[in-house]
């Protein structure tokens, strides 16, 4: 391949990017395709776009001239024009849903999982290529087009394996802060998104915190001072109420919300289509405890246009919070008509797959043990066609099995049996052809002596957990293994 | 998102890349899954890495200071260093495999599949990101390693719904040739290198054609003129021989073979590989026709060192020849040594999964159609609780449903649910509520005439391949048309 005078190169996976085995992968295809079912079920079709689109179309991070790679990783294609790998799932449907919207049928509902890219400066669990599962509704500005994306949420969070209760979907209205705002006569755009931020640190801020921020400014302990949104403190009371007003049931929350809101067109729809959502959820059968409305929740500050999703695992003694949002969505009616210069409303969620498989390990759903297949030994090399006959009828009665084809004794064949997981290994040497036979290994019975055995001849006098049975009995002795094993 | 004055970027997929609906997805999935089974029975473990490599290490097409594009899509790190896509899954594995060396069970047994780029020009059924599917033996240089990944071919092929027989496995090892070479006194690498070339024209020019360019050239038909191996003609005459020793059972031709070679090591340790190679397929049952020797077929010029295998589709009346290699192999002892310089062998195939999908299609392998979701209509805004209950319910029954969410008439939304391929609507009104009834509509039934009908009224009363049955049978209903559809 190179020339003697090449350099070697060194054998890493680039900077920010994982090789996942088998255990890994396992998780991460049952989370897809249980969420994958529930998607379908709702009537949600499959699509799957290129890595690559075009740095124009994905427009959130732009790329400008002196470093084209900020936030994505982008190229320029032979013909001068920039390309760029997604960083999220939601910009390509919006530039497939303009390019093909004549033809599409309307509501567009889509599904699509796969992964995405982010140029960014990697960390401790923080990659530069992840897994994402997103739904998306484009083309219904129906309150109920969000009601069902979030039920579908809490149907697919189930499905995946955490129990019903342990996440819960927390829904909020952007055009509810809005209206506040506006009712007590606060206009200014600058006025707002200053207040979105505020109430954004509620979490790590606290009331007091954000009140600071919603007024004058506030002086953070290492003596950083923050400019605040300057509230009139009558703003700031209301402000503070609705953000009070969350807990306990849908129907509660939503008096305490129409309680604190009131007196504008913007307050007035949002707490209409929080209504909305609220009334298609419970005829979707969603508990009160699995998707509640909390003003608090604020997501994507300049993104989203609507109601906003967020997906918070609920652990005992709170150990949940610490995991952050593990999937979240919302309304984004303007994604559409970049291209097209129409609105068009658009509404969608999505899993992070990794996020959600940590949040499994963490919840304690048991994932079963990966299990190796069932591991031929090769004793005599002049048996050779015996193995593959042995190995071709223990995958016919449905086992996982191999020839092991590697050049080292039987301890060494031992220890590769025992770190493929495998739960047996068929012994058979010319002395068992003779005579009709195979010798079967347990191997989690015998798994902690194998690696004492230190030659043939020991190990077959101790046959711990092994038993020999008749030629025509191997897959059935096989299976009781097997099975014994799972 | 953007301001007014910015220009609208234009929808469009990125040259050369394709977006993927549900039909073609459920292909291509359904392959990805039946290939992975008969991977996984093997006791092949699942491995996936990321998309991107150090460009040194992917090797191949090593990008050079003038185009470091030139074959993949390369960016540079904020570190100053070459990432690039990987082209093809076994450079990742190579990767992979060298830097995990020491912990890894060994002979190390992966299957992967997912995407690959390639930065060429695209043209038509030329894409620059295509789906792969391998499986790779590495640290085993024993012949039955070679035969099991043929095995796993086969039967992948198989379990992806080609017949038995539809597809051949093309056998050669690249010692043959060099072997006979050596025989006949043909020691220079540039010569041998030339000869290679010649006999992978054989499909294109004939013998006759394969002849020339062995001996001093050939002048094609356009006038430009190749220069030839400049092969004596005793070696000459030997290739010809060799390559006409392919058709008929594996012994038969191994034998043809046999009597063509002989005299240099390298040819004799070429027949001993067929030999065991074939023994190996015997006793995992593969058929005579579904894996062949064929000395004809040579594959990746400079990338395999021993046997290599080429599927290709056997339909009837030769159709399948235009299709080309379905899929592919071989030995390549030299990928890991790059790394370590310690030399791995190891020996893989690769299934193109698009590819095989077509090959499916033109086989005449029946698809499924896809079917969409019962469709709930919504006739009247104020009972949306009702559709979304009834929705729910035949969720809850199996089936997949969703409520119309648009804001078109019932016009509209027959043709919606038309071109969701919907089996069924669900039609419910005032009328129907207040009644205790659900009327459903039969969309295969009625599919032709629901373009016609223009009203509301019209519609209800021709009532085309509907039934009105009671609310609390609806799931029932709904499920004996889709079983009828299905």
């Amino acid at each position: 391949m190179t020339g003697e005078a090449t350099p070697r190169p060194e054998a890493r996976a680039p900077r920010g990017f994982v090789d996942r085995r088998s255990a890994t992968l396992r998780t991460e295809r049952r989370i897809l395709e249980a969420v994958s079912r529930v998607y379908e079920a709702y009537g949600f079709e499959a699509l799957e776009t290129g890595a690559f689109e075009y740095a124009d179309a994905l427009g959130k991070f732009l790329p400008d001239a002196d470093r084209p790679n900020e936030g994505v990783f982008a190229l320029r294609d032979d013909d001068e024009q920039w390309l760029a790998l997604r960083y999220d799932l939601t910009a390509p449907l919006a530039r497939y849903a303009a390019q093909n919207w004549t033809s599409l049928p309307k509501p567009f509902r889509r599904y699509a999982f796969g992964p995405v890219w982010r140029n960014e400066k990697p960390g401790p669990g923080r990659f530069r290529q992840f897994i994402q599962c997103d739904a998306d509704t484009v083309g219904s500005d129906r309150p109920e087009a969000d009601a069902e994306i979030i039920a579908m949420a809490v149907e697919g969070y189930a499905a995946a394996g955490l129990a019903r209760g342990a996440v819960t979907i927390k829904i909020n209205a952007r055009g509810l802060l809005n209206g506040l705002l506006a009712a007590n006569g606060v206009d200014d755009p600058g006025q707002r998104l200053a207040s979105l931020r505020a109430v954004d640190k509620l979490d790590r801020l606290g009331a007091r915190g954000v009140s600071d921020l919603l007024g004058a400014g506030r002086l953070d302990e290492s003596g950083a001072y923050t400019k605040g949104a300057q509230l009139p403190a009558r703003a700031i009371d209301a402000v503070l109420a609705f953000l009070a007003a969350g807990g306990g049931g849908r129907r509660d929350t939503l008096q305490r919300i129409a309680g604190v809101i009131g007196g504008s067109d913007e307050g007035e729809a949002g707490l209409e289509a929080l209504s909305r959502i609220g009334g298609a959820l419970d005829s979707l059968g969603v508990g009160e405890t699995e998707a509640v409305f909390e003003p608090s929740v604020v997501r994507g500050l300049e993104y989203y246009t609507g109601a906003v999703f967020e997906a918070e695992l609920t652990l005992e003694g709170g150990a949940g919070a610490a995991f952050g949002a593990i999937g979240g969505g919302g309304r984004y009616d303007d994604l559409v008509a970049r291209f097209t210069g129409e609105r068009t409303p658009a509404t969608g969620f999505s899993f992070g797959v990794s996020r959600l498989a940590a949040a499994l390990a963490a919840a304690g759903v048991a994932e079963t043990a990966p299990r190796g297949p069932v591991v031929i030994l090769t004793l005599d090399p002049a048996l050779m066609s015996d193995y593959f006959a042995m190995a071709a009828e223990l995958r016919a009665a449905g086992l996982a099995a191999e020839v092991y084809l590697g050049a080292s004794g039987m301890r060494a064949q031992m220890k590769y049996a025992d770190k493929r997981l495998s739960p047996a290994a068929v012994i058979v040497g010319g002395d068992e052809i003779a005579q009709g036979v195979v010798t079967l290994k347990d191997l989690d019975l015998g798994r902690d002596l194998a690696a004492q055995v230190s030659d043939n001849r020991a190990w077959r006098e101790e046959r711990p957990g092994q038993i020999t049975v008749p030629r025509a009995e191997l897959a059935a002795a096989a299976r009781r293994i097997v099975e014994a094993a799972s």
